[in-house]
């Protein structure tokens, strides 16, 4: 953690209190500063400014507590995405404890390049080798079964890295600003290209997000009865994938209401943030640049994940804020000390 | 209005209070009586005592406030429906309209028969006349075009046998149910096979609801830019249909956790309350019975519109409050004196 450049005893007191908990839950935020492991500078002054702004009753920009709706995406933006997407890493973890069942994967792509750890087959194998993984891991139980299936990966999995669990790598400046939000009255929103299910299984815990407030792609479902027990089987088929020009289609089907404000990491965000800022009235887009190498990772316009190109360009002309990481994050993590 | 039976004065005084304003906004539930419009008897009793149940902190039904989940279908169940879904209503009015810029629908049916008024011929074209017809005025325009479609419809449109706007037809004692859930922490939701964003235009001022916890049927969206600026298009195009199976996958896929209590009033909902009520824990089914030709309509196994057949054979077994609208009811519309 690096306190050195911008920090103060006051600031060093705010993290311990804040840090003294095993819990990523972030407390009320205090009125004091609302966003402790932001550097001051203009990225924080224009976020306190915007929702100074939207809640002041009479004021120009205000705006009423039900529109209040914020939208963050997930990978990247809430939580790290490298060396590649979680839930592709909890895919592969789960065809590993699969194989036992399945001797023919020993023989058959991709399953072989996964059990053998050959990650130059696997990718080999493009988009239709993703498909018939995640078929294999998410697919073919019922919801509920599925559920336990992800939080028990959730519980066991550790991040190659970091050696922790994957859910210890969500950005506690952006738990805080989730947490100042919502004390200023929004409905924070998770709009993810990841499946809706898998995250529904662990965000509530992580960032305090409520399951009914999780917007992702989907897989088709069907209802049945076992023994007049009804049940939901998740079927091999997709059924929506909120990613890109998806976003704005998720966030109008499951939302219904544009945001105000909207946060994002990639060109996969990009519409969403287009969308978002395009509305009447004042709007907020912001960019989660990854510059941390250090700390986190560094990549945007030629990574394969998370890849900020197209998104970068739009951001001057349409004014969003674009976070540089390494310059404005005092803390990366909740459990940096 | 019936208060003879078991009217009192103070239930005329609460109802004096109640429907004194214009709007079909329910103030807070009176602790006395939260649901006034209700007769005392037994299924007043069986909601109040399961409400009773999961709130009462240490008691052992008690359902932590996050998963207060309660879904309530809308067509029969929140508003009337009779004499056919008010969704088509608006559906034909918009043809009607639309009418002068398409004369070549005098002579092409279904479009024909809607201008003529010929319902047989109209009946006659079946699924797909009507498919038809849901294209014509539901698609071809942006959602925020529709969408004050829609508002305007509302505001104009009169229903043939009450002369009165639609919107004025909904369920006084559903209102008060509704507000009485939320006040002890229920997030209440619609789950209807009506099309998700003909009913956010007027859930929210109609029932509190707001609009994102509206699940319903949707046409497939398609984002563009037009000049620069985003829009989502309404295609025409089925992407899914929230009924009768679909319904708890619209649940799953919207919501994302299981209610623990849910109201319906025909086949259309009997997945959904199957599925509500399977959950572990006290769990609460309900299906508004139409019983009251005088007041509203009376109508069930026979029915083309709000069949109630199946589900009424479920609902012994398994335990579902069945609501006998003509004996449960005191009032059904708010503009009742």
């Amino acid at each position: 953690m690096n306190l050195r450049k911008r920090g103060s005893l006051r600031a060093c007191l705010a993290l311990a209190i804040l840090f003294g908990g095993a819990s990523n839950a972030v407390a009320q935020p205090s009125k004091a500063d609302p966003l402790p492991s932001w550097n001051d500078g203009a990225p924080k002054k224009a976020i306190i400014g915007f929702v100074t702004h939207v809640t002041t009753p009479g004021g120009p920009a205000f705006v009423p507590q039900a529109e209040r709706i914020a939208a963050f995406d997930n990978d990247g933006t809430l939580w790290s995405e490298q060396p590649f997407y979680f839930q592709l890493a909890f895919a592969l973890d789960r065809i590993k404890a699969l194989a036992a069942k399945h001797p023919e994967w020993k023989n058959e792509q991709p399953f072989k390049a996964v059990l053998e750890g050959d990650h130059k087959a696997l990718l080999a194998g493009g988009e239709p080798a993703i498909a018939k993984l995640m078929a294999a891991s998410h697919t073919g139980m019922t919801t509920e079964e599925f559920e336990e299936i992800v939080k028990s990966w959730v519980a066991s999995a550790r991040h190659p890295r970091f050696k922790r669990p994957y859910t210890d790598l969500v950005y506690r400046p952006m738990l805080e600003l989730l947490a100042y939000l919502r004390a200023n009255g929004f409905k924070t929103f998770i709009v993810s290209g990841g499946g809706v299910d898998f995250m529904r299984a662990w965000v509530e815990k992580a960032y305090g997000i409520p399951r009914e407030q999780v917007v992702g792609s989907t897989v088709k479902l069907k209802f049945e009865l076992r023994d007049g027990k009804p049940v939901l089987l998740r079927l091999p088929e997709i059924d929506f994938v909120d990613d890109k020009a998806g976003k704005p289609v998720g966030i109008q089907k499951f939302i219904g209401r544009r945001p105000i404000f909207a946060a994002g990491n990639s060109d996969g965000d990009l519409e969403m943030l287009q969308w978002t800022t395009a509305g009447t009235g004042l709007r907020f887009g912001m960019i989660v640049r990854h510059t941390d190498a250090a700390r986190e990772w560094a990549y945007d316009r030629e990574s394969h994940i998370g890849r900020l190109d197209k998104a970068l360009d739009d951001a001057g002309p349409r004014g969003w804020l674009v976070v540089d990481m390494k310059e404005s994050w005092k803390v990366i993590y909740p459990f940096e000390k």
